[in-house]
């Protein structure tokens, strides 16, 4: 497989605005950024997203991103934080290497979020039905 | 503390569909979902979100975000997932309750993700440095 721009950011053939490493994670600030300060943790092992990454790796990326949530907050004199990730290319996923953003937020910014869609009270008990004999399947 | 409604939803005080259950975590759809299948992941130890979450609780919440990730995604015939958390109100959290959004994603949907902003080239060094030194701080 050919090296993500993380992993060439992690091999320093990328440069990149890195504001914390450890031996399991990396952390750097988005060049295509949707608010000030807004940084990306990435695993140095690669996992592509969700669906393929191991426990020990998560655990190390969030580690990562709890421990530097507060200091991304506060360098930009930020209130809170959007902590989102993008599983696939349907969800916004264009770097195929797992990556979580921290998106510092502001009193007042323009950002809409996601729309809530209208669905019928009774349809939440069908969809779990069918969430939970999907989990059945792998647990 | 007055409990919130996540955790009346643990104490069954609430009712709601949940989808799984395991010793520290409960996940459950979503009343105000994005999309069909949207699903929450919630720890039974409370935390506020990322600013006071403990290291072991966070990851026992994304263990079972990983497990239920691809179960949520087949069960509504997803294609992707955006795994989203809001910390604090400016970034749009509601319940003080530390949990993880699971929203189903498809071929084509109507979402718009958050716009990106202009930044001078300069900028990302500088907030980097800002973010260092907040970090320097903590750890």
């Amino acid at each position: 497989m050919e090296d993500s721009v993380f992993t060439k950011i992690i091999k320093r053939e990328v440069p990149a605005d890195i504001v914390y490493e450890d031996e399991d994670t990396i952390a750097f600030v988005d060049i295509f950024p949707n608010n000030l300060g807004h940084t990306l943790v990435v695993p140095k092992k690669p996992a592509r997203n969700i669906f393929d990454i191991d426990d020990e790796t998560l655990t190390a990326v969030m580690r990562t991103v709890r421990t530097i949530a507060p200091a991304v907050r506060n360098a930009v004199g930020a209130k809170g934080l959007n902590i989102n990730s993008n599983h696939g290319p349907e969800a916004g996923q264009v770097v195929f290497h797992f990556h979580v953003h921290l998106i510092p937020r502001f009193a007042k910014d323009e950002f809409q979020f996601f729309p809530t869609k209208e669905f019928p009270k009774e349809s939440f008990a069908h969809v779990a039905e069918k969430i939970r004999a999907e989990i059945a399947k792998i647990t």
